[in-house]
C-alpha cells in the first residue's frame, strides 16, 4: 500500500465511521430526530455497524485500522512503525470531516435542541451532556483510573482480536467475513464495556470530534471538557499495547 | 443480462423491497398492529432486511439496483447509460406494486387507524403523518436546504459502499456475503442518519409509493405532502453522484 | 436422503424450531419470565434463530424444510412429490414435540401465568391470549379474506426466497451462509409482515402446537381458537403455490 | 493442539466470555451505567457476541470450547476424554479472571449501586439479586426439576448446535462462518429459553463467576447463593449428555 493510498483510505474510512457513529448518537439523543430515545440497542448496533461499513469501503486502500489503537497494535506485532505517522494522520483529517459531516446532517436538530429553554438554562455542567456526546465520550462516574482502567480493556479486546482475526479458519483468516465480524466484536464491547465511559476505544475517535465540538459556532454548548480529553487517548493506547503483548506471547 | 430480465428482476426485487420496507413501517405505526410502537431498532432492522430479501432473490436476474440512484452510481462509474431507462422503469412499477401489497397485508389496520376519530380530526396536517409515512418519508423540520443535504449525504455512502465492495478481499469481491453486507449497511444508514428525514436514500422507495397513496381509496387519508416529493428525488441522485466521483478519484 | 432421515431430521428440526419459537413468544409474554415484555423485536430475532439454528442442525440429513409450504413449494419447482408425505409426517411429530418441550422449559411460568386471579377472570375471550399465543397464532382483527392475504404474502416471500437461494453467486448458491440468510428472510417477514396475524407462514407450526394447547392440562387455558386454525394451514400454501408459479414464471 | 496451548487458549478465551458476557449484565442492571435498563435484547445479543469474539480469538489455540458442557459432548461423541482435565481447568481459570475484569470495569457502579440506601436495605434478599446476577445466575421460580429441565434443555440445544455444525455444506462444515453462527445460537437460546433461569448453559460461566462474587470486597453484597450453584452445573452436563447420545443415534 503507497503511502497516498494509506492517508486517503484513512480519511475516507474514518470520516465514513464517525459520520455513521456521531450520527447514530445525534439520532438518538437530539430532539426532533425520528429516533430520539431509540436506546442503547440502537446506539451500539449504529457504531459497529459505522465500523463495517467503514472497513469494507477502505479495506483495500488502506487496510482500514480507522483507530490509532489498532494501528499501535499492529506496529508492535509487526515491529514496523514507518506507516504510523501518516496513519494517524489520516485517522485525525478524516475523524473531524466525519464530525463536520454530522454536524450538516443534524444542522435543523442541533439547532432545536440547543436552543431550547430547557437545555440552554442547564449547559451540560454535569458532565459533557449530550451535545457534547454526540462527539466525544464522557464518565458516567468520573474517576481517572477506573475511567483509564476500562477503556484500556475495552481497547484490548478490539485489538486483541483484529490481530487474532488472521489465524482463525486453519491459518487462512476470516476473508470478506472479517469486516463483519469487527462490526460485531465492536457492538460486543460497546453492549459490554461501554457503561461507564462509553468506549471510545479509539483516540481518534474521540480527539477529532472534540476538535470540531470546540470549532463549531453550537449555541449554548457549553465547554468541551478538555480534562477529560487525554483518558480517551491514553487508555486505548495501553490497552493496544497490552493486546500486542499477549499477542505476542500467547499466540505468536 | 437480457433488458426483459432486467425489467422483470427489478419489478419483483422493488416489489419485495417495499412489501416488506413499507410492511415495518405499517407494523410499527397503525393501531391493531401486533408490533404497535416497535420502535426505531425494528424499522431500521426491517428496511435492511427488506433490501437483503429483495437482493437475494433478484440478483442474478437484474444484479438487483432496487434504487435509482445505484443505478445512477454504477452508470456514472461503468460510463455505460445503455440500461438506466428500464432499470428506471423496473424500479417505479415495482414500488407500486410493492406499496399496494402492503395495504392489502395492513388493509383492516389501516380502516381501524383513520377511521379513529382522533386520528380522523387530526388528519396529518403537521406533517405527512403516520399513514403517508408507511407509504413515504417526510422531515422532522421542513428545511430544503439541510433535508436535501441530509439525503444526499446518506445515499452517497450507501452508493459509495456499493461501489467499492467488489474492492475488497483481493480484489474476489464479496461473493455470497454482498447482500447480506448491503443490508446492513442500510441499517447503518437508517439508525445514523435516518433521524431528520426519514431517509428515503432511494428515489423509487419514495415517489412510487406516494402515488400509490394519493391514488387508494383510504378514508380521512390527508394529502400526499407533494411539496416536498422533489426532495427524495434530488437528494439521492446528488449523493449518487457524489459517490461516482469520489469513486473514480481515490478508488479506481 | 432416505426416507428414513427425512423423517428424523425434520422431526429433530421442527422440534428445535418450535422449541425456540415458541420458547421466545413464552419468554417475552408470560409472568415471571426475565424476558417478559422483551418486545416486538425480541420475538422477531428469536423466531428468525430459531429457523437458523434448526436449519444448520438437520440441512444434511433432510435439507431443513421444516415447513410444509417450503416442502410444497419446492415440489411444485421440481415436480417431484414422492417424499412430500414423509416431509408433512415428521414436520407435525416433530412440532407438536418443540411444543410439548416448551411446556416443560416454561412449566412454572404457565402455572403462575394461568393461576393469576386476574388472567383467570378473563380467559382469553376476546381473541386467543397469551398463553394460545406461545401455541399457535392469532389475528388483531378477524378477517378471512385480509387473514388469508397477510398469510399468503408472508409465505410468498418466504418460499420464493428458498427456491431462488441456489440461483445467487453465479449459480454456485449460498452455501453454507445460505441458513444466515433464511434466518433473516424470517426475522424480515415477521417485523414486515407480522403484525396483523402474527406470521405462521408454516401451516405445521401453527397446528402441531394447537393440538398439543389442546391435550395439555394447563389451568384456565381457555379455548384453542379452532375456528382460526384453517387459515394459518390454507393462507400459507396458496403463497408457497403463488411462489413456485412466480419461480416457474420468472426465474427458471 | 498441545497441552498448553489448549489451558492458555481457554483462560483467555473463557475471560473474554466472562468479560463481555458478564459485562452486559453489568452495564445493564447497575445504576450510573450508560446502558441502564437496555434489557433483555441487550443481554442475549451481549452474551451472544461474546462468545463470538472468544471463539475467534482463541479457536485456533484450543478450538475454543470456553464451557465444559461442550468440552463433554465433545468427548463422549469422540469416545476422547485425554484432554478433558485440562479443558475444564482452563475454563474455570479463565471464568474467574473474567469475572474480575467485570469488577474493575464496573468499580465505580457496583460501588454506587451497593451503596445505594434503598439497595442496601434490600440486599438481595428474595432471589440472587441483580449483583449476583452480574456473576451468576439464578431462578425467577425456585423448582428444582424444573430449573434443571430448562437448564439441560437449552444446554442440549447448544451442544447439539455445536456438534452438528461440522456435518453441514457436504462435510465440509462451516468454516470460518462457524463462530458467528454459534453466537446466534446463543442468542437465541437466551431469547428462547432464557427466562426461566437466565440459561447458564455452562458450568464454568455459573461457578467460577459465583466463586468471584464469594470473595470479593463488595459491600453489602448479600450471599452467593450457594444452595443453587449445583443446578447450573448439573443441568448443563445432563443436556450435553443428551446431545451427545442424539448425536450418536440420528446423526452419526
Amino acid at each position: 500500500m503507497s503511502s497516498s493510498d494509506i492517508f486517503i483510505g484513512e480519511i475516507i474510512g474514518t470520516a465514513v465511521l464517525i459520520l455513521l457513529g456521531g450520527g447514530v448518537v445525534a439520532a438518538v439523543v437530539l430532539k426532533r430526530s425520528k429516533a430520539q430515545n431509540a436506546g442503547w440497542v440502537a446506539i451500539t448496533f449504529g457504531w459497529g455497524f459505522a465500523v463495517m461499513t467503514a472497513v469494507y469501503m477502505t479495506g483495500t486502500l488502506s487496510g482500514a485500522h480507522l483507530n490509532p489503537a489498532v494501528t499501535v497494535g499492529i506496529a508492535i506485532k509487526d515491529g514496523d512503525w514507518s506507516n504510523t505517522p501518516v496513519y494517524f494522520a489520516g485517522q485525525m483529517v478524516g475523524a473531524m470531516l466525519g464530525a463536520a459531516l454530522v454536524w450538516l446532517a443534524y444542522y435543523g436538530q442541533f439547532q432545536a435542541h440547543l436552543r431550547d429553554p430547557e437545555i440552554a438554562d442547564k449547559p451540560a455542567d454535569a458532565g459533557p451532556g449530550p451535545v457534547l456526546g454526540v462527539f466525544s465520550t464522557g464518565p458516567e462516574i468520573r474517576n481517572v483510573w477506573q475511567n483509564l482502567t476500562t477503556e484500556a480493556i475495552g481497547t484490548l479486546v478490539l485489538v486483541l482480536a483484529v490481530l487474532t482475526q488472521g489465524l482463525n479458519d486453519s491459518g487462512k483468516g476470516l476473508g470478506p467475513l472479517g469486516g463483519l465480524i469487527v462490526a460485531f466484536v465492536v457492538v460486543s464491547i460497546g453492549l459490554s464495556l461501554g457503561g461507564p465511559t462509553g468506549y471510545a476505544i479509539n483516540p481518534a475517535r474521540d480527539l477529532g470530534p472534540r476538535i470540531v465540538h470546540a470549532l463549531l459556532p453550537l449555541p449554548n454548548k457549553g465547554g468541551s471538557d478538555w480534562s477529560y480529553a487525554w483518558i480517551p487517548i491514553a487508555g486505548p493506547l495501553i490497552g493496544a499495547a497490552a493486546a500486542a503483548g499477549i499477542y505476542n506471547i500467547a499466540f505468536a
